[in-house]
């Protein structure tokens, strides 16, 4: 299967390889902005400072792949500087906004002994919280680490994160598989960056459920648009 | 003057021109740790942290200038990690400990309308409550940044500021001339990094009322124990 990493949708032999694999994986591996959540945290982040406009065209230009994730990542956070006091408040006050079906989910795997990690070129300190509320342990969570100073002034960000380049999900599920044990993984994603994250990940599905997003709908193993599909494979 | 760095003290003639230059300076930048301070800034938030014995060795080796300024700043902070909390809890009970007389050679300096600055390879977050004590504006502090996760971890240290590199002082004093427009320039300090920043200082002097190093007594141009000597020559 993996000599031909793009399927389409109508391939009906491969959907039922895909929803095997599914069935019997050790581990899956969600993205987070615009999968797990509603929402893009860093543009959510961003409207709360006061930034919104200018974060969102680019954190957009960044999904659709037209800019190294490293250089997007970092033009976003020069422009945004957010403070440990805007972080805290925002973590105060936004509400996690799960997508429909993913509580159950997680919950399906997590039932079948399969690991549950997320895998998020977002914000640690805002999945955190996403994770706690899906039984996840923080140790499965791989994401990117603002730093600042004792001021609370912010500092950068974490450059040695695989999460923080371009095709840094795909390190982090090679790694997984070679220091957990874990022989088969799906990652479930929106985006480019999910995509390249297959191979080593054994399939992948798209989900389109918050954004549709042209290249992952084409080019993802499966694409959905409803987690329920996925709880109904593995029931 | 400049064509002949290493002075001693016992060329008088030298050393009425050394007076001179502090007289007509339009600024004087001083070394914190040991020089405004009567001890290690470093050295004392690891003995806070319990772990004063590794740190202070290195920290002795990185002033005799055996060890490159940088590896030697990364290897203590690898091994010291402060965390957010402990930098905050060691600034609310360690109390600032001033040389004897620093505070009125200050404030001569400051009535005679020379500015003063603080360059140090300690920490901004250390000495800002130094430099509040002795009305210097924090514009006038160069120093090296201390780095946090949002969950208070250390996350390492601005590697950007020249104070993090060996020669800093140096760059900071020739930037300071380049840029703010001040000519003359008197350097004071205790360490090897210290003589280094002369030139581009106009003078240097050593000061040896905390603790007297070799190189420092048999190269500085001037070498004193007491900042009353300085407070004398500018009244
Ligand atoms: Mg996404
Ligand atoms: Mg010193």
């Amino acid at each position: 299967m993996r000599s031909t990493p793009t399927y389409h949708n109508g391939e009906m032999a491969n959907l039922d390889e895909i929803k095997a694999i599914l069935r019997t994986a050790d581990a899956v591996a969600f993205d987070v902005d615009s999968t797990v959540l509603q929402e893009e945290g860093i543009d959510e982040l961003a409207k709360f400072c006061g930034k919104g406009d200018d974060i969102t065209q680019l954190t957009k230009r960044a999904m659709q792949g037209n800019m190294d994730f490293r250089t997007s990542l970092g033009v976003r956070l020069s422009i945004l500087q957010p403070s440990a006091d805007q972080v805290k408040e925002f973590l105060r006050t936004h509400p996690i906004r799960l997508s429909p079906g993913i509580k159950t989910l997680v919950e399906t795997l997590q039932s079948q002994k399969k690991q549950v990690f997320l895998i998020s070129g977002g914000f640690r300190s805002l999945i955190l919280p996403v994770a706690a509320q899906l039984n996840i342990p923080p140790e499965n969570v791989f994401a990117n680490r603002l730093k600042f100073y004792l001021t609370g002034e912010y500092a950068g960000f974490d450059e040695t994160q695989p999460t923080s380049r371009s095709g840094g999900k795909r390190d982090v599920i090679k790694e997984l598989k070679e220091h957990k044990g874990l022989k088969t993984i799906v990652h479930i994603g929106d985006g480019a960056t999910d995509l390249e994250a297959c191979p080593p990940a054994d399939t992948m599905i798209g989900y389109g459920g918050n954004v549709i997003r042209e290249d992952v709908k084409t080019r993802a193993p499966w694409f959905i648009t409803d987690f329920n599909e996925l709880v109904e494979v593995l029931q």
